[in-house]
């Protein structure tokens, strides 16, 4: 299992419809981030910051989010939640949520 | 068990500090965070900023931190770890690491 923390902003404007859309996700979208092996998926919001947590306990990562990035839903899903969003300064050319660096962990 | 996502900064000129302190822990660290019914605990650095996640499997949250902080070796790691952060702009008078809002979770 590799756990992931990442980080991205959401525009204050967009702030309530990303609530809204992730308080009642599509079912199908939890179906696919379940296929694609993530679990233990966590979303917290602070100061116009959204930080993500999630496990991965597949054996293909860069494989398994090419999946999901082809899968029909999640592309109308992200439709919705794209326009919502805004990477963070430091992000890579084409980085959209931002990887955080693991600094601690304990079991 | 509950979740918890929590944010803070960290000073640029402490920030190797800290994280040489959190990649060799003092292990009563460890076995005290333990002893409190915190697991699965991960902090994450990005852009001056650490986010922390945790899973509390106590019954009494407020009465297990009240015995961490009264821990020795606790208040002999805060002594280190405390000048290396500082609370984000919108923490409540007395707030460290400030709670953030969970918008989303999969199982």
């Amino acid at each position: 299992m590799k756990r992931y923390g990442q980080i991205i902003k959401v525009k204050p404007e967009y702030l309530e419809k990303y609530k809204a859309l992730h308080a009642n996700p599509w079912p199908q979208i939890n179906e696919k981030i379940k296929e694609c092996k993530i679990q233990n998926y966590s979303i917290y919001y602070r100061d116009g910051f959204l930080f993500s947590y999630f496990e991965y306990v597949g054996d293909n990562f860069e494989e398994d989010m090419k999946r999901m990035a082809e899968d029909e839903w999640t592309r109308s899903w992200w439709k919705e939640t794209d326009p919502c969003q805004e990477p963070v300064a430091s992000a890579k050319e084409g980085e959209w949520w931002a990887g955080m660096e693991e600094v601690y962990h304990l079991d």
